[in-house]
């Protein structure tokens, strides 16, 4: 069976999440590392949809993933089979998020010499990781069709703090009542300028324009 | 347009949550009405099921429903359309669980008098609502086909605190790698005596077992 390191997250011990992670953002900046927090509902295909991901850009840049969880590690171990790139496993121990400290723990565990990308796989809820800082560069988050297109209205700060929403599963959408235009106005409701790109992350359908966005993210981040 | 109770719930002052809930319990008790707790992922078909679940009970038990949600009143209107019973929407102002003193706040705007059963629809999450004791006599929840079977791996306290889980969209089940052996053998490590009931809300299937379930467990807390 594949090993992967699991890190235990300890508690954050500063005041401050906000400033703290403006100071993470500038270390990784200085460092040429462009970190993603990739957050979503437990189910929306997080997993999937970055194992089609990093296998389209782990040829163009070094990437790195940190997946966190209340518990078990089967999600690194999955990424790290799939993709052969770098996985580790943060457990929050119960705790419900990532804060910017937390986060710093588990890169402190990343070799991130000559690393362009590390993605950070939040825990699996649309509520608590949307309130803290992860000092990632850009917050993105999966939508699954079978949630349903009301969710922007019913968690309007996860939505608000996006600026990538992935809707995902679309092969699914003839057996749900789910309408992308109607999701689409209400993700803007929230954040005008967010920018909604449907997959299916089983097939690979729409990846390529995930893909695409994040490569020039991380180009404009280095330069 | 129907109107429903929004009531802003405010945080909790009392330090110890466990013994407030079990006062709450007792009150409960004395008045011979049953709390559940319902919980699950955002977009796994909660009210959905509640509305096929009160239709087949209202007329033999008087029934309640409090909706909490972050933000918006959908869901209680929803219900209250359906199933013509009293229903209140609960605005957490961004927390991301209920626990007793919060469930009280809920409680004292709804007629207690005579009201046989009182459902609680938590917030959409599963890790911060698993940890906090409303009061309710049960916890239930509902896992969709669609989030996958290893739900119970992920996020363990929440499946060891329910003692009843609701397979939902079991209609999709062709479409998806979903096992529910493997969900059984997982929820069961978590909590040996839980039951699975797996239905499919859209259509109605599988709900009367829910409802008798529900309304064994009302008259054994009333008698």
């Amino acid at each position: 069976m594949t090993d992967v390191r699991v890190i235990e997250i300890k508690k954050s011990v500063f005041a401050d999440n906000d400033e703290d992670a403006s100071r993470l953002r500038s270390e990784l900046k200085s460092r040429g590392t462009y970190l993603l927090n990739l957050m979503s509902s437990p189910g929306s295909g997080k997993t999937t949809t970055l194992i089609q991901l990093i296998n389209r850009i782990k040829d163009k840049i070094k990437v790195a993933v940190m997946e966190a969880d209340i518990d078990s590690d089967v999600d690194a171990i999955k990424i790290k089979d799939a993709t052969g790139i770098e996985s580790i496993q943060l457990h929050t121990g119960g705790m419900c998020h990532l804060d910017a400290e937390m986060t710093r723990q588990g890169l402190d565990n990343v070799s991130l010499e000559g690393t362009d990308l590390v993605i950070l796989e939040n825990v699996g809820n649309l509520v608590c990781p949307a309130e803290f800082d992860t000092g990632a560069v850009r917050n993105a988050m999966i939508l699954s069709v079978p949630e349903g297109h009301d969710k922007p209205l019913k968690y309007p700060l996860m939505f608000s703090v996006c600026d990538l929403v992935i809707v995902n599963k679309i092969d699914v959408m003839p057996y749900f009542d789910f309408d992308i235009d109607k999701c689409s106005e209400y993700v803007h409701m929230r954040n005008p300028k967010a920018r909604i790109i449907p997959v299916c992350a089983k097939t690979g359908e729409g990846v390529d324009a995930v893909a695409e966005w994040l490569l020039e993210e991380v180009y404009n981040w280095k330069h």
